[in-house]
């Protein structure tokens, strides 16, 4: 059973950066900086640690352990949601980081589909979670759907069936797909205390309209609190005001795509805009041309004025 | 120019099935009855014909024609719209559709990509939709995007920059794809007389949140008046209830897709609710086992009771 | 039954390109000298006519049936085998342009998958092929698996199996993939009269070790002469003769394709090396950069000394 | 550099399944057995151990070092070749086994591509290699290709380029994809002490035909007794007897595939074939159908007769 105390997860959730030293070590320094940043630059009170943002898979172990130590403890009091996801290709590896992540005191727990030896149906996936979930049965857990990356397309709502009863401590899903009828009929079929967040920010105004509960993305860490707006806009059924920033995530995003977005790029952004030192990304991520991350910024600049 | 009674094209638009003899000719005397059906039965004013529910790749050029005759003859006064899709792999067959439909009195055209040498560039599809709209060009001319069926996925807001300076008959697109990044930037960016019309029909409301003009698909062949409402509660900011018919639609679709849903399967259905004589699809689309056309009937009528 | 004088087909088919005008119209003229030009200059003695090479999708039915015409009267006594791909979306024009083929004297026809709606199972595929087949009995027919392009990924394997009685006629395959399992299994299934030929000339010496009966592709219109010597130092055991060879067909085909290899730079080369005045591409290729063309037959010649 | 010990790697490489107890944990005590079993009953000199056929990205790292001390062990003096794969996501992990492969003495390493974020061009991909290589800089380096898998298109010709002056151990490829374009060029390209090892193996004769200098394989596991006479005779420039073998090989793998083939079902299958107790395989892969591997192993014997 989840805890009493438990919170269904809504809202914006900033799927967060691995900061790493010059050298490309873990860098737990900018832990405290980061978490400050989110909370009151950006008006964000979720987030979701070792990511597909946080280069996760590209992280050992024991890296991944400390650093959810980490955010666990510096977010205490400050975020409302902390979820660690603790997917690897090793179901024992995952085990391991979820019994982790229940001894630290993180919130929830979330797990990507495998995808070397990709499960082919809704059953072998469930079970591959099943048996993670059960390492920390009392923690909210939230599959993790990112199909561009994993390659795995197995319906979100066929996985869903029932789940309940293979992991009572089921709480919902990181929806990171363009399938929105796979995505209605999870909003549609979810239990009360479950959360069905979005994870493709350039298109989360239609998700909302879906019936999303929240959101989970990179963009959150610096456009959060321009996306907080378009939340407000649309719960007040001022659409035409939340389109209107919506588009400009999509301006934004549509050209950093054109020069070449990824991981890496994206964290140079971040650290652009925010003034933390995240450092490079991790091989095989390339580390990011330094005159893209100044086009980059200056689109930003362009379409949303600084606060 | 288009011609000065050019009315934007909005609302629901049924993608038309080709009514077949059951030996597989076209059975032009189907077609009144079918258009009084749309008119009166589900309330739907706009029609696009040998699209792909049309089976218009499987038809000749000649075929194409008479169709084109029957549907604007039997459609005047009655349609609001009648938009001919005149894509060939040929652009010489195209450039012979144009022509063709407008001396027949379209009201439009549409194209889509061509899909055997597939362009490369939004500049390659730019020129071959010119060449076409050249040879009508007084009718209002659209992009019929389809990318899961042509595997072209050239951005759709690329194709649309400044495509009024080489098609000055340019009136909008039929976006069926799943990119709503691509389809926002194509609504942010189009002209006042422009349609940025949807073509996913399972989720059409998350493109109505971000700005859709409206709707052409083949289910609105037999759930057109339930669709209808769908717009209706949208367009009063009743989400729930614009959801809760959105979510039906998905069971339909998501139930009939186990089964196999293709076109032949799809106009099996739409006999069977219609009762219009429809015929068989033409290979390589292959007939409808009968039972799983009476199945989705059944769940059709488990979820719309009957008005 | 095939004609009494039905030769088996073999050796080195060559793909030929359709010859334009400037302005893009079909250019009958340069049949002839082209024809001479692939038996005197290449050693070729085989033709598949209105092809993937040929544009054939981009052309009219009328265009398609005046190329046969000419090709099938100049190729007279000149030639082993005309081949005619009478291939189309429709199978009514597909069936008309077999029964063309037929009355012209081609020596065989052969059919593309359908690629709009894709045939699902070999059972769809082979009904649309019967159909076909059925408008010229008497003439030897042949598959054309073409995957890259089609997106029909059916096993040739299940497609043949037991073909015989649906298609008398039936005599082989043009194997254009890279599955070589597949194609095994095709080699070592069929008839004592079929022919299994091998389609991507990248490639051919693998084709040859799995037993491949003769090859089908549009870079034997310019290194036929080459390849022929391939095919005797295969014959002959020379294995790493035969190799020589192949790997300068890499070499030349990789570096163009790092140009952007197309049917429309394919054809210009062909004009630059044969002399033939072949004209553009129809669209949707788009004309090939002059400067590419130029760098690949320099590529050519580097490669391949002048005979 | 490499040790002056250093064998060019050939001929035929099993590709080891990793040995569980029942309960799914590493089951150390059948490898010895597992040993005997390839040097006499299949005639087998080579071994490529934790690879994909060993479910190596489902392990942990301590349990791929347990196992690569005992193949290496078990190995010595019956092996001619123990290939340890130490590919992993994290870059970290993967020098860790590097080192830790070095240490325990095995005859070379392999690194598969990271696949969670692809490289998106060969210097990535060679950056991420060098990265590795040089944790253990006196062990022959293969690179690992696997496509179908990975995701990553990058061509091997240009991840090879020069890759000495980067990577000074490297020695070879494992190839296991259908571009035989680029599998050509490679073979054209490289140095007299590298190997380019082809891993398809149901089209392994093609490869052979384009120079291959051994092949790595799980199916040389249970049939590699007679792939060593399809090498023969290939040897020998007896293609009918080579394509005989291959030709079976085909077969029964096309049998195998169209009953749901994975590294679950094909370890099953070598349990059954070889008699060793193999456990079952890890999730995400379900337990083999016993009924699928009993088909299979019947397809087996009505092909391979008895040695």
């Amino acid at each position: 059973m989840a805890p009493a105390a438990y919170r269904k997860l809504a809202g914006l959730i900033a799927a967060t950066f691995t900061p790493f030293t010059p050298q490309g070590e873990v860098n737990l320094s900018v832990i405290g900086p980061y978490i400050d940043y989110l909370s009151e630059q950006q008006g964000v009170k979720g987030i979701f640690v070792n990511g597909t943002t946080g280069e996760s898979l590209s992280l050992t172990v024991a890296e991944r352990k400390i650093l959810t130590e980490e955010w666990c403890q510096k977010a205490k009091g400050r975020m409302d949601h902390v979820i660690v996801h603790v997917g690897c290709m090793s179901v024992k590896d995952s085990q391991d980081l979820a019994r982790h992540a229940a001894q630290t005191g993180a919130d929830g727990i979330a797990v990507i589909a495998p995808f070397f030896f990709k499960p082919r149906t809704a059953e072998a996936l469930r079970e591959f979670m099943k048996e993670v979930a059960s390492a920390a049965p009392n923690l909210p857990f939230y599959y993790y759907q990112i199909p561009a990356l994993t390659g795995v397309n197995v319906h979100v709502r066929d996985v869903i069936e029932g789940i309940e009863k293979l992991i009572p401590s089921f709480r919902g899903v990181k929806f990171s797909g363009c399938d929105l009828m796979d995505f209605g009929q999870c909003v549609s079929y979810c239990q009360a205390d479950w959360s069905v967040l979005y994870g493709v920010d350039e298109q989360l105004l239609a998700a909302l309209a879906m019936g999303a509960h929240g959101a989970v993305g990179s963009t959150y860490n610096y456009i959060g609190c321009h996306v907080n707006k378009l939340l407000s806009a649309f719960e007040k059924g001022d659409l035409v005001q939340a389109r209107a920033i919506q588009f400009k995530m999509q301006e934004l995003l549509s050209y950093a795509m054109k020069l070449g977005f990824d991981v890496g790029v994206n964290k140079q952004l971040m650290a652009e805009l925010s003034g933390l030192c995240l450092g490079p990304p991790r091989l095989p991520l390339m580390p990011c041309p330094h005159d893209h991350a100044q086009l980059i910024v200056q689109k930003y600049h362009s379409l949303f004025s600084k606060r």
